[in-house]
């Protein structure tokens, strides 16, 4: 596998201003006080509200990025919004975006990349081979979620796992001397598990004219987590070793892992599995909850503030999302 | 810009079985007799019914793309959908195209690009990288598009453009001793537009359980054709001179212009002001309407079909999109 020239020049994340407890969440759910932070290990998660919108976060997050990367937005050429949901059927968030940042006629390209919860990692994975042939200089890569006006309150289980905000990611070119680099990525898809995490609404297939009170489960989030565990922890070990020996690193080899924040059951048992530590490991879920696509460059945007990253550090971002889909990137940071 | 030595390998395209008229369409409307044929210039168009799912349709596209480029599914190791529209709120179309495709565990990677109209542009722009990269040997685009059932029947000037339907296009490395290669492309967004074509329904801002008398039209497709018109007409003569100049050609040196079939009258406008022959251009409003991202590989696939496009020609396939955007690819088949 090609070897991309592509450095992480800056990362930012916003996070909504409404914080919502575990405490909270037991009263929203009607659960025993304390069953949310034991089941999910979510102590406060983040709703967005009001002026909140997913372009809104997304903007915010894109100005944190660029200034931690010391650029500004004539810096950027392309912007990609990489997320699960959208803010808007039609047009690409990634539009909406740009226009919150005041760009409107800047002429930047703007689309969206889908993976659902893979969407980063995916839109990273692609860009990075057109930053290395020079297509782009600058790339904008921004995960920006609304979770919480999906979420099917009657599935405790699920609906205690999510949290909303928005991360942003620059990618560049990475110069002779430094040691940045994208090493080796891999995405797989199955669709066997398509119908394991869905909402079956809101598209062509069922349009919003049929949303009515028998419906309405239709518009809102599913998730048989138990499936997608046994076909996970059954297709995980494979794939990371494949993604392993594309890279020529061993997972020791890691300083940092940050995996999509899907739950923390999940995350335990992935560490178990593939043998990462607690050093290595990147845990926000007490603070941020499963935040969709936005959770693994959110990981990455913690790791690097709180200097679990640095310059030279070899990192495996890796995760799951619906589709099913398993998704990995190795780098040196 | 670098040259990638990418060809189109196969394309193939599935049109849903109800046809609708230019005569049903006034009765639908009710515009007097011969007012959407003269206004439109389409004369039918296939609306999806039953079975025919975004994804179905694609699946069947991409198998008569397989035909026609002699190649398997086992030979494909990327799909991608590249459409406007989407089936599910969750996952993305690309996953349940390889579910209908039957290769539910192949693990083939599968994700959705978004740039509205130009989604396929801008999926065949990126993946070129890919491929070139041998990342991907054989990536399986799709567009796939349900626009009936988000038209807006109050408004009877869009309402009566669109069309359903899927193409499909396999592109692969060119061999050293082949003349296929894509030599330029180009998007640009200027979101400046990004409200006059819209549906601001459907996503987390105005989620379906939203939706009731009052608030319907926010789930249709709302455009604002004169002021689109307007905002293209001044942007296109500068974006396709760079990316002429990007190519190294002029105008009358390709032997077919795919452009996306808008509509009827923004085309004839399109040639006259970038001087496109009637010889050069690939037209097929007049049988297919509008059908948005599959617009410009349907008529790839018809220009295919017709002979109008022949191996070793220069082709340039260009759009506006929803965003607004603008997007051209120019390349040797």
């Amino acid at each position: 596998m090609k070897t991309r020239r592509v450095k992480i020049v800056g990362t930012g994340k916003y996070m909504p201003s409404r914080i919502v407890t575990d405490v909270e969440m037991d009263s929203l759910l009607n659960t025993p006080k304390g069953w949310v932070l034991k089941t999910t290990d979510v102590a406060s998660r983040h709703f967005a509200t009001g002026h909140e919108t997913a372009s809104y976060m997304g903007a915010r997050a894109a100005e944190d990025a660029l200034e931690a990367a010391g650029l500004t937005l004539a810096d950027i050429d392309c912007l990609v919004c990489a997320s699960g949901t959208r803010e808007q059927s039609l047009p690409s968030t990634a539009s909406l975006i740009q226009k919150q940042l005041g760009e409107t006629m800047s002429g930047v390209p703007a689309f969206d990349i889908d993976a659902t919860c893979l969407s980063f990692l995916a839109g990273l994975d692609m860009m990075s081979y057109l930053v290395d042939a020079g297509r782009y200089r600058h790339v904008l890569l921004v995960s920006s979620e609304i979770a919480s006006v999906g979420l099917n309150w009657k599935e405790k289980e699920s609906a205690a796992l999510f949290g909303d905000g928005a991360a942003a990611v620059i990618i560049g070119p990475s110069r002779k001397e430094e040691a940045s680099v994208i090493v080796a990525s891999s995405i797989k898809t199955y669709s066997e598990g398509a119908g394991l995490s869905e909402i079956r609404g809101g598209g062509t297939r069922i349009h919003p004219r049929e949303h009515n009170a028998e419906t309405a489960d239709d518009f809102l989030f599913y998730m048989n987590g138990q499936a997608i565990f046994k076909m996970a922890s059954k297709l995980l070990p494979g794939f990371v070793d494949e993604l392993l020996s594309f890279s020529g690193w061993r997972m020791e080899d890691f300083a940092a892992v940050v995996p999509h924040q899907g739950s923390a059951m999940a995350m335990r048992l992935m560490r178990k599995k593939l043998g990462i530590s607690g050093e290595q490991l990147v845990y926000i879920t007490p603070n941020h909850g499963n935040t969709i696509a936005a959770s693994i460059p959110m990981g990455l945007h913690e790791g690097v503030m709180q200097g679990k990253i640095k310059r030279g550090d070899r990192v495996l971002m890796i995760g799951t999302a619906a589709g099913l889909s398993l998704g990995g990137i190795t780098f040196v940071y």
